[in-house]
């Protein structure tokens, strides 16, 4: 039984692109799309947290996603609202009482001076209490997920330059956000996470970027056990995850991937014969697009 | 007369990628290599800036470009010293007085608490100083300068997950840098100029990264023209080119390419019929590499 997946790109929704005029390699005048980014700030409760630049989509779960990834908001944290204002690009994630992290910026700001930087070591330190469960990946899953993932119609086949995560369960796409910066892909999909109150162990993440540390880290706080990539690798990814015991799988394309860490949860179960190279007409077009 | 270009990528660099052992598609046993990423803390005099990861390489032109292009040093500061100790990862940027940033800086901590927050409006001010020179960029020493670059040997031919800056005058790369964070590779370059007393008049900046309006802003502020990208834009980037008189040219790749501003700088003098289309020979491997 397929069923069809809950959150999907939605490249007809006008705020999202611009069109633009310019000239093609022969001079020809050409007319083409391109993503809008805007910025979106952010508040937790009366702290101004950031500015992010974001395609504008999913404002309320890329706020509580960026929280939860940057340890300022514990997955226990009770949330009474969570208020976007479209006109100013702000929003506001309100909680009953003040945060946890909330208390600590206030004893650290004045040797820091940069809230971003305060959180780094809380985000390890939390990684410390993150146990990945048992979990199986069938490679005739993965391929059917990239097949699915890359014919979906989005925002990256209309405009290109932007990332793409999705949420998965077996061979099937659940939730696929998209966004310029690939943070924030991954954050709307923490966010929609916390706000649906789906658990990771069961899922598989698919990402279009690199499988650099901070990707690993929020998969495993996301408590996700398998991450996947047509990307590819940094040294410190690869060692996080295998001392995490996270499955970190990259350079898929095609019939080809490479796991770098957690290869025991893979079954393979697909009969390679069957799966196809990647064609012209299905590949994301976006060499080098980041 | 072809002259060497004056900085390489260095793939041989053991300290820049590491070996590591994983399975493939077949469940067969691989070794890869993998980039290093390590992180760096800026400070500029006493105050600590900000922690980046970078795979390590010219540090001290990473610091200076950090700052340049965060508006947190200007042109025209005097620099005495920048002492790296690579046991620490720590690099210090060191002014005879304390600069006008710090300054600023001690009378905005206590609303902010964030020093990038801070600083992008300092940034978008700057801008308003920009003047970009009337220059030309010919079609010819487009695809030669992408021909040279995507067959000189880097880091991402060796292990991909790594993005790619080139300084280019005419059809010459003059300095091509590599980072994880496609920032770091831009500041190296900015860091660079700085150091070599270099002017972006009579350059061409190409990047293997998105056409953001942070890579607009950057390329602005080193007083460059032009800047062309093998991926694609966004409407934001776009819109400050257009504000600033920038030459954008994306999605470049083969024969072709799109101009979405400052189209009047190209001179169309080469022959399509004599360029390749991009064969999987010598194109970059990372579909999606961020």
């Amino acid at each position: 039984m397929t069923q069809a997946p809950l959150v999907l790109p939605d490249p007809a929704d006008p705020r999202l692109t611009r069109r633009v005029v310019g000239v093609d390699q022969t001079g020809a005048r050409v007319e083409t799309s391109v993503v809008v980014e805007r910025p979106l700030t952010l508040y937790l409760n009366a702290r101004e947290i950031v500015t992010m630049m974001t395609i504008g989509d999913h404002p309320e779960e890329l706020a509580l996603g960026y929280l939860l990834n940057q340890a300022m908001l514990k997955p226990t944290d009770i949330v009474d609202a969570v208020d976007y204002d479209d006109d100013l690009g702000v929003v506001v994630v309100r909680t009953p009482a003040e945060t946890n992290f909330e208390t600590k910026l206030k004893k650290k700001t004045l040797t820091s001076g940069c809230a971003q930087g305060t959180a780094f070591g809380d985000l390890m330190e939390a990684l410390d209490e993150v146990r990945l469960p048992r979990a199986e990946l069938r490679t005739s899953w993965l391929y059917r997920l990239a097949h699915a993932i890359n014919t979906t119609p989005s925002l990256y086949l209309e405009a290109g330059a932007i990332h793409g995560c999705v949420l998965c369960r077996r061979d099937r796409p659940l939730v696929y956000m998209e966004d310029v910066g690939r943070h924030n892909a991954v954050d709307k999909i923490a966010g929609w996470m916390f706000r649906n109150g789906e658990s990771g162990g069961d899922k598989i993440f698919y990402t279009t970027g690199r499988l650099t540390s901070e990707m690993v880290i929020k998969t495993a706080r996301m408590g996700i056990p398998i991450l996947v990539s047509r990307s590819g690798f940094t040294a410190w990814g690869v060692e996080l995850a295998n001392k995490l015991g996270l499955t970190l799988i990259g350079r898929a394309k095609g019939k080809r991937f490479v796991a770098l860490a957690g290869a025991e949860r893979i079954v393979f179960d697909q009969d390679l014969a069957y799966v196809e190279e990647e064609s012209a007409r299905h590949r994301r077009k976006g060499a080098g697009d980041e």
